[in-house]
């Protein structure tokens, strides 16, 4: 019974992420992938940014569907830090890490969400609060995880 | 009159490309971005693909949520190619054909919101169906704007 109790408990912590991690073929294929969506995500919160910094004139919907956009992306990399998919600008320190760099990751994903709601809430103030936020849990990574 | 019609219409037809466009500081920025958008959205399509060839078991959760990946990403990359962001792996002739490259982009769009729909309906011919011909609008842009 025991036994059964361990292998479903396993069965439900892992086969999520080794699911996602066995759809790269190549580690190549990894990497892009998470470059890619980082990519994407860091363009579209920029656009926030720009608004937030008095850059770009504030437009409601502009930054809703930015947001959005960040919010969407922000779910994608994890997936592609899949054991033995080591290199591009991600630190080896990743895959030694792991519970902490899982941390990192929800916390952002959390911010990201409380953006999204900031900016369909249409408040400026709120937004710029819940950039700096989300900007706080990008850094935070970076610093630690991220090749300069 | 006319000329206040004319620059109001021109308004109309190219203040939102012109402002995507100007969303780039650097012409590296938007080949990044629009690399990232097509590596995540090839990922996923791939994932869909998988199923449909049965090389992975039909999961209806897994399409939808798969297509609505791409579904998003589809509509992304199009603002990346402005004036002047020659370079990567997209061949001169786009800047030369836009209304042509805009024409297949469109196209593209609009069967990915078709295997969006299929996905959805959870009937895996119809996945299959739709997943044929969205791969043939890429395949048609890659055979004509993409650098082997």
């Amino acid at each position: 019974m025991r036994k059964i109790l361990l292998a479903s408990l396993l069965g439900t912590l892992t086969l999520s992420p080794l699911t996602s991690y066995a759809q790269f073929a190549k580690s190549e294929d990894a990497i892009n992938y998470r470059k890619g969506s980082f990519a994407v995500m860091g363009a579209h919160f920029s656009r926030i940014g720009a608004v937030v910094k008095g850059e770009k004139p504030y437009n409601k919907d502009e930054v809703i569907a930015n947001a959005a956009i960040v919010n969407t992306m922000a779910a994608l990399p994890w997936q592609a830090f899949g054991p033995g998919t080591e290199g591009g600008r991600s630190q080896p320190e990743i895959w030694k890490e792991t519970d902490k760099f899982k941390a990192g990751a929800d916390k952002m994903q959390k911010a990201v969400a409380d953006l999204n709601t900031a900016a369909q809430s249409g408040n400026l103030e709120s937004i710029k609060k819940a950039f700096a936020a989300a900007g706080q849990t990008c850094k935070a990574c970076h610093d630690n995880y991220r090749k300069k």
